[in-house]
């Protein structure tokens, strides 16, 4: 990270926005100056709390303009993957940037608890023109039509197929919508296919000539692990369509004003009342630059600090994680299996992609953010002959249950789902937590899944998984410092037994991957307590192995721990199972609750989910004396 | 449907045909009169048995164009939404039409099993992009680049968001893909919004003169209930747009060659084989006639003959059913309530929205096949004051399950789903059945789920839903005719008891929605067996009344009932529920298995997963004699 600018200035422009009526009265070199302000304000508020700065760096210029332009929340300014509104709440009035993305603090997305000006709490990309369309039917239903509606979309969002869909219907419908396109030719990495290409293409017919210029100095920035880079941007769309006269967006119908700097406020503005005037779907493209004004950030190869973490206390380099493991394992099982193929929808780096794309440049496919196309193009790539790995957010793959059950799993093709950030991520509030893919999973036939709980077995479950043909499979991991191997000390078919205690056991503890430190560490308090717990590891969750069963059966209570909604995940596969097998034995189930979980650390979500050792050992002896107090009164009767 | 055409003349030309490279030799007049005789196949053969008629006829001359050109199987022939596939399995040598659809005959789509020239099972429509994206990365892998990959796909079909995500990954990856686009301008319904409108300009921009003379013939054809239809075809277009030398498909890096009338055998194959030598991905613009060369189908209004009904024996009219008791409701509640508008994926009629339509033109929105995008438009609705009912095949709205959970749920907003076609449908194989409803919205949030057991059960729930606001509700019903009222005896709490016996129970079985019938019949076999048995509809099935669970520790055993899944269903949900309040009686869940079911009648499907009076009936006495056997070894011991 660059020199960390320091904050003598203090903000005395920002500290008289409180509103974004109170932008409207100021000249060209006060706006420029608050946009200064805003950036150090960033740099230095988001370098201590951690959270998205390049993209909101690239934002300054574009936000101002849009809140002079039009008047929230009257209009409606809806943000695309909302990580880029951080200036949009600051305009709005939010400034205690203190506690951002913890626990009470500000939401590192738009919150409609924190302000009237925000909508979309969703972080998941490519839903704002949705959004928008469904607004601006019911104003005008309403006779609203001078409520305008804006959706800022970036353009790494605009590869998601409601984009398509979401054009397609404001173009029926001769919507009055304004869409923002926010073009830093990135998502986390640079975007790519067909649309990257064509705003290439747009950003250098134009004409704007100063425009031009500082495209050119943009494409400049050299960008490691993105050999595709210059060839996606402009250099092979042939000189026909560098000079087309119209584009993409006028042949669906939309006008199209544009291209135009985002770090020029007047400009930007002069575009956006243009389009505000015209009396159907409009795209403004602004061109900004991710980082723009951070020194540190714009030479940042990489992502040019899209997320930045927040700072250790004592420098200390971050402790191995899950995605590492998985990282190193893949490079390895490319080796071995050359019709090993990974598919990343824009997320290279973050699931842990980079080394196996360095390695098998061939062999790695980034579609976009798309991730029915990912789950769907997998598909024909088993069928092809090669075995894909999937590799994405655990949240991210609700977006294509339907690829998962109707292309992948109906066809019996053999493809590997990698989900990392499963179970709670916390700080980045309800729409990130991977708390759904446990249940949804259970749906499909066929479909087996893995939950390691330590990095050796997330080694070998990835390979188990990857040698499955003729169905899916899935490996689901957690954010965060990989746990520390735990050996088993006896098994139960294909399940792992880590703790046995001497005698009879009182409670069979059902351990779901990560989970089995806390559950060992909730037999360890029972035990003092003078409850006998035994604790297993199923290893594979679904289809759950006949060994658990005759274990349950040999328990007076069962309770199942995993970090994933409590309906329909392993708890209730195992109860099922038992149900099915004539077993009837009480069966708790420790997992989140069923619902969206605010933000707040990791660990003080499953802290409040009670999935701690002490919330466990709480759980299985309270349960224990209810158990025992019935079974009394039935004997007492 | 108009007179049938006589088989007089037998097919002694299609008889020759047993493979595709059968077609290879013939002449242009020997092809015309093949063409004739699959038509004539067609008609005959899918009017007996029912099935899809209309995108069929449209595609025959395309067909045997594609099968000259291209050498399936090591050529990929991709059919999106394969019910347009009859002419391919007849020139694959699948020619016993007597059993469409029906258990043990040929499938309504493509079929792995049934040939090794299939590979698309999944009805689900925008799919083939994305399996040609993955089998083209493939066989370059392999160094396969012999096979070529062509994807036909609807125009319809192109409104999905996931042809964007497959066409930006085709031209990202430069994969010679030939992606034939059979263009009748109509899904069910016309296709609507701006890519209409762009093939529509196309269709006249591409100076073929025979072509435009045939393409304003086909705009001649009145449509009944698409007054937008001229418009959205190239009224509104402007000139420019009309005579634009490029086109959206270039602009996105995609040769396109067209467009060509797909019923002239030859110029599509021309156009085929100039698209064949390109390397990379290239567009096939091919203007087809839905229900071509059949009058009856060419002058149905509403929809070409897309699909025919088996001819009944009688000749009477079908009874009502489900459909049209909620098609009489929206128009009801349309009345009383202004803020309740309609949204359909391509499927006005079909869903039962037409009459809504036709009273309230300005409250229904048809966004094309785009689920994820009626979902999430349906949010914005709501947030802009609006109350939306989205109108869907249940099967559908697993392409929307993110944005029933981020978009709709996580924001509280009042959108009500109402979802046809749930549970067993049967004939139109795996992909069409609705038995993942119950499960998968279990998994949401504040979601509210009806499912009615009747007609006037359907009446009222849908308006209780439509009253809620604030979060998500759900009514779902079956295919077919409508189950006839049912007035209850009694209620615990919230639910409706359908039959109680004069003792006491010694079962409990909870009937969802349209299984109460069987329900009620199983009770009365088990009277007449001496066993007492409770019926009971939840009604709501989310979230499950307490009164249920007073019930249910009334009697011995309980028994739940539901045309969903086994997996997570309502079964799941009241066992979770027991559990959670301490009840510990069994239960047994009647339920299809979690596994794709093949074709087969609805009835045939229900019978064979035990979903009848009989089949519940003996689960009960099985259920109650094991467990009374086991009291009795427990007594013993």
């Amino acid at each position: 990270m660059g020199p960390e600018p320091g904050r003598g200035g203090g903000t005395p422009l920002l500290d008289r926005v409180h509103r974004p009526a109170d932008l409207r009265g100021l000249d060209g070199s006060t706006l420029a100056a608050l946009a200064a302000e805003i950036r150090e304000f960033l740099i230095a508020e988001v370098s201590r709390s951690g959270g998205h700065l390049g993209p909101n760096l690239g934002a300054v210029e574009l936000t101002i303009a849009l809140h002079r332009v039009f008047e929230s929340p009257r209009d409606r300014i809806l943000w695309d993957t909302g990580h880029q509104a951080y200036v949009h709440k600051l305009l709005t009035g939010r400034k205690d940037f203190s506690r951002l993305r913890a626990k009470g603090g500000l939401s590192g997305y738009p919150s409609r608890a924190e302000s009237e000006h925000d909508l979309i709490e969703n972080s998941h990309a490519s839903t704002a023109l949705g959004w928008a369309d469904g607004l601006a039917k019911a104003y005008r239903l309403a006779g609203r039509t001078d409520r305008r509606v804006v959706a800022v979309v970036g353009d790494g969002a605009l590869t998601g197929g409601m984009v398509w869909e979401g054009l397609n219907s404001l173009v029926d419908q001769d919507l009055r919508v304004v869409v923002v396109v926010n073009d830093n030719g990135r998502s986390y990495a640079p975007t790519r296919g067909g649309l990257a290409r064509h705003l290439s293409a747009r950003r250098t017919a134009g004409g704007y000539e100063r425009m031009l210029a500082r495209a050119k100095r943009l494409r400049e920035v050299p960008v490691a692990g993105a050999p595709l880079y210059g060839a996606l941007h402009g250099v092979k769309a042939g000189i026909k369509d560098v000079l087309a006269p119209q584009g993409l967006f006028q042949d669906l119908g939309v006008k199209y004003v544009g291209p135009v700097d985002g770090h020029d406020i007047a400009a930007t503005e002069e575009a956006l009342r243009q389009a505000a005037r015209f009396d159907g779907p409009v795209v403004v493209h602004c061109v900004t630059r991710k980082g723009n004004g951070f020194a540190a950030a714009e030479q940042d190869e990489l992502d040019q600090m899209h997320v930045v973490r927040p700072r250790s206390a004592d420098g200390a380099p971050p402790p191995a994680d899950w995605t590492s493991v998985f990282a190193e394992e893949m490079v390895r099982i490319g080796a071995e299996r050359p019709e090993v193929v990974a598919v990343t929808a824009a997320m290279l780096e973050p699931v842990g992609l980079q080394a196996f794309a360095e390695r098998y440049p061939d062999r790695v496919f980034d579609v976009g953010i798309a991730e029915q196309h990912a789950v769907t193009s997998a598909a024909g790539l088993s069928a092809g002959g090669a075995h894909p790995v999937v590799a994405l957010y655990a949240t991210f793959l609700n977006r294509a249950f339907d690829q998962v059950l109707m292309d992948v799993a109906l066809h019996g093709c053999g493809v590997t789902f990698a989900l990392d950030r499963a179970g709670v991520t916390g700080s980045d509030g309800p729409s990130h937590n991977g708390m759904w893919d446990l249940s949804m999973l259970q749906l499909v036939p066929g479909m087996r899944i893995a939950a390691p709980r330590d990095g050796a077995r997330l080694r070998a479950q990835l390979r188990e998984a990857v040698a499955v043909e003729g169905g899916p499979t899935a490996v689901r991991y957690p954010k965060g410092p990989v746990a520390a191997d735990i050996e088993p000390v006896g098994r139960a078919g294909a399940a792992e037994i880590l703790a046995l205690p001497d005698g009879p056991g009182d409670v069979l503890i059902v351990a779901v991957g990560p989970m089995a430190a806390a559950a060992l560490g909730a037999a360890g308090k029972l035990a003092a307590e003078g409850v006998a717990a035994t604790v297993v590891d199923p290893c594979w969750v679904k289809p759950l192995d006949t060994g658990l069963l005759t274990l349950a059966e040999a328990h007076e209570l069962i309770v199942t721990v995993e970090d994933n909604g409590r309906v329909a995940g392993v708890g209730a596969a195992l109860a099922q199972a038992m149900r099915d097998a004539g077993i009837h034995r009480p069966l708790r189930q420790a997992a989140l609750p069923q619902e969206f979980l605010a933000q707040a650390g990791r660990g003080e979500v499953l802290e409040q989910a009670g999935l701690t050792a002490q919330g466990i050992a709480r759980d299985v002896t309270d349960a224990l004396a209810r158990l025992r107090a019935t079974d009394q009164e039935e004997e007492i009767l």
